[in-house]
Order: C-alpha cells, then sequence, then structure tokens
C-alpha cells in the first residue's frame, strides 16, 4: 500500500469541530470504540467543505457523490464519554476523478488521533466520474503546498 | 507511514463470518455507510481468537484488552442492504507489544474490501503491556510466513 | 399515549433472528446500549416480511417504505458482549396507512425486552398513502387473533 | 402497558441540545434512521443532569448508574442530513428506584418527535437500588407540577 503523509501541513487551510463523546459512543472497555473516529472524520471533512467549498448537499443535488475508497487512522490514545475532541481536517490531494483528506484529532493539548480518507466521485448512477474542471481548479487551491 | 500488505497470504490461517447488511447500516447514499466495515472487521477478529487461540472475553478476565491503534481499510465496492458479505480475517503478525490483522471483505465473488488493523496490548489499568510470552509463542504459530 | 399488549399471543406467526452481540454494540457500562435494541428489532422484522410475506427490497422496488413513527421498548435485562439473543417478531395490526409489529427478545430462557413499533406505508415522496387492497388483505391473515 | 403523558409540561425545568444531523446517521430511505432518536435523548438528558443536577460522571464516580429499562419514541416527521434539531429534556418522574425523563425533538418549529424514557438506579454490581435520600429529594424539585 501507498504511504501518505499524516502531518497537517503548515500551510493547509483546516476546518475543525468540536465533539462532546457521547455515552454512546463508548464500548465495554470504556473508551470510544475505534470505529467512531471515522464518523468523526466524516463531521470535520463535510465542515470543510462546507466552510472552504460548498455544502456537500449541493455536490448531491448537482448528481455528484463522494465515495470513500479509504480509510487510514492511527490511534494515539484513547478518549472518554465526555472529553471534548478537536477534529481538524484539510485537503491533501486533488486528482482526476479522487480526493483526499487529512485529519487530526486532538482531547486539549494531546493528539488522540491521525487520518486519512481518499474519495472517488461518482455520478448518480455510482459511476466513477472526473471533478468538472472548474471545480476541480477551485478544490486545487485548498490544497496546502508540499514542504 | 509505514506500508504493509494487505493479500492474504496463501498459507494464512483463516476465520471467516458472513454478514448480512442491514437496513441500518446503510447510509443516504444507498450503500454500506464507510464506518461500518470497521466493525465488521471486529466481528472476523473476535471469530479468529476464538478459532485458533482463545475467546477475547477470556483475554478480558486475564486482566488484558487489546487496544486499536490503526485502521486501514481499503474499499473497492459499495454493498447494499441484505447483500451478504464473507468477512475473512487472519493474524499478520506479533510483536512484543502488539498484534496486527489482515482481512478481506467479499460479497459473492467480487472483493469489497481489504482491511488492516493493529492493536496494543494493554493492562486493567490501560498502560501497554507485554504479551506473555507462551501466549505470545503460540500467536507466532498463527502467523503465516512471508511469501 | 396509547396501550398496547406486549405479550406474543400464543397463535402468532413469528420468524426469529439469533444474534451474537458483538464488541461494538456494548457501552462504557459494559452492556448492551439500549439504542442497539432498535436495531435487532429491525432485523427480526426484516425476517419477518421475507418469510411470511416477501422481502423488504421487493416493496421498496414497488415504490413503498415503512417509516417507523413508533417504537416502545421495555428492557428487562442486561446483555453483555457475546451472548447470543433470539429476537422474535411478530405482526400485530394492519390498518389502511400503517403496521405495527411486537417482538421478544430472549437470551437462553430469559425474557430480556418486549418491544413494538408502528410504521407508516410512504411512497416514493414520502407521503403516506393506503396498502395496496391485495397486500393488506394477505398481511391480516398474519395477524394472530385476539385473545 | 402504562400510558404516560408526552407533552412538556409548560412549567417543567428543560435543558436543550442543539444536534446538527450527520451523513452518517442517515438511511437507505434518505433520512435519519429511527435507532438515532434514541441516541438522541441520551445527549438531552445527560445535558439535564448537567445543568439542574450534576454530571452524570459523578453518578458513576459515586458507584451509580442509570440503566434503560424503557424507551417509548413517537416519530412525527422524517428528519434529513444537515437540518438541525432541537432536543428537549425534562425530568418526568422520580420514585424510589426510578426516574424517567420526557423529551420533544423540534426541527425548526415542527415537531419532529416526542420521547419518554425509563431508568432504574443500579449499584457497582448492577443491583437494582434506591436512590439516596438527600438526592431523591433534589431531584424531585425539579419535576414539573401536574397539570
Amino acid at each position: 500500500m501507498r504511504t501518505h503523509r499524516l502531518h497537517c501541513p503548515a500551510l493547509a487551510l483546516t476546518s475543525k469541530v468540536e465533539y462532546c463523546v457521547p455515552f454512546y459512543d463508548t464500548d465495554a472497555m470504556g473508551i470510544v470504540h475505534h470505529a467512531n473516529y471515522v464518523r468523526y472524520l466524516e463531521l470535520a471533512r463535510v465542515r470543510f467543505l462546507r466552510e472552504h467549498d460548498e455544502p456537500y448537499q449541493r455536490y448531491i443535488e448537482q448528481g455528484y457523490n463522494f465515495v470513500v475508497t479509504r480509510i487510514d487512522v492511527q490511534l494515539r490514545r484513547a478518549t472518554r464519554f465526555d472529553e471534548v475532541l478537536t477534529v481538524r481536517c484539510w485537503l491533501e490531494r486533488v486528482r482526476a476523478v479522487s480526493l483526499s483528506f487529512g485529519y487530526h484529532i486532538r482531547c486539549g493539548e494531546e493528539l488522540t488521533a491521525l487520518g486519512w480518507t481518499e474519495h472517488g466521485t461518482i455520478d448518480r448512477l455510482g459511476k466513477l466520474v472526473r471533478i468538472p474542471e472548474a471545480k476541480r481548479e477551485h478544490l486545487l487551491t485548498l490544497v496546502p503546498p508540499l514542504r
């Protein structure tokens, strides 16, 4: 599998979501069940599109969806009921038919998790399609420069 | 991030779980929400421990838990309500304080997803601890040889 | 609110699903999080339709959906990771635009939960519609007689 | 089953939570999956305890938990991705070993759902126990008078 960076580039445009861990996200180990972090990434990604691009609903209305093709999450620290997490998202890469996002999850000062997701652009029939050129050009302006 | 193989080694001991996609696992795209695949991996991992090692409950009773430290899933094909998935799991690696598992998810003949998870062994206080030596030796016998 | 019986009528046609509690359904109290029982009811309801009526997918293909309008669950006993539950469902009532189902959840011999759900029939636009007459007549044959 | 009111008493002390529907709460009908409403009630109940009594964590630290014994939800209107819900909670009744809460969920001006939950007080061993007298007296002051 391909390697990819999981550090927030210094110059990245980011969006952030605060999330107070609900009791229903915990498991019998007393900590947040790991599958939930994948959901937290979605919250921040949806926020990023709204703040820097356009609401995800607009993509849907125009006949596009982003289907997840890869999920990669590193968990550094368990989190518990009622802790407040800050999930930060940035756009990592834009290609012809795919996008990828990077994420940090912090609890106070501590880094809790690093995430990376990849998405294919599909049409109403579920076929992979190219991101429209004008849209793609805008998205490219949101990608931070390589260090 | 480190690369890792995501192919089921030919000689791997595996366990498999059949899972019929419930309606509640779908999302407004009409497909299984991607975070659920992380749960499906857990079903197969729990089965693997029961079949080839010992039930996860026994680890808990002895004061051990496996905390997830890394999740990596490649999604190749969307799946839908009422489709039957076969999730296959094998032990990929055993180290002093960590384990990793590999996974295939198939829908009929088609490969739906590849997964890989890494787990740290912790004690009742949540501290990382070494896997007991006898246990570790048994686990090592379950790891398929490198190709 | 209206009262309703929550006892499985002796003569009811039922369907049952076996469900082994996955770790991800537990919460920090060490037991199944209560919201999950609502999902378990769905598993048995979907099975009931398949066994005694027709697969839910067929309703969807014909432009119908059953939207949940009421959920009522009594929990008698907590359940834990790896316990095997038996969820039994029967059709409780059929009206012009709505249906209701009753449920038992058992863990071994013990009654774990009683459930009752009510559903409105909607069309592709989300409008409440009458259940087609022939369909309704068949469904009525599935309802157990009043005691 | 017993009937119970599901109207917010005019004089009730309430707490409210705003919740923007995440994509992962939707299902293939394009609406919030009904089991999720049970989770939304929990968010408001936890907030109520924090604002008018004490954080739920304090109950846990003192060896108490509230186990859910009954869930009753009426759904009046479907809700969708990105809609903002307001969940309002009040204390409905306090008995020797149990509590019940009432809930309203609104989307804008529209009433989306009414809820009612009942909880038993348990100790660290999972046994039902009486709510400590001083605590019970305080909780009783939070219950709105009967109309």
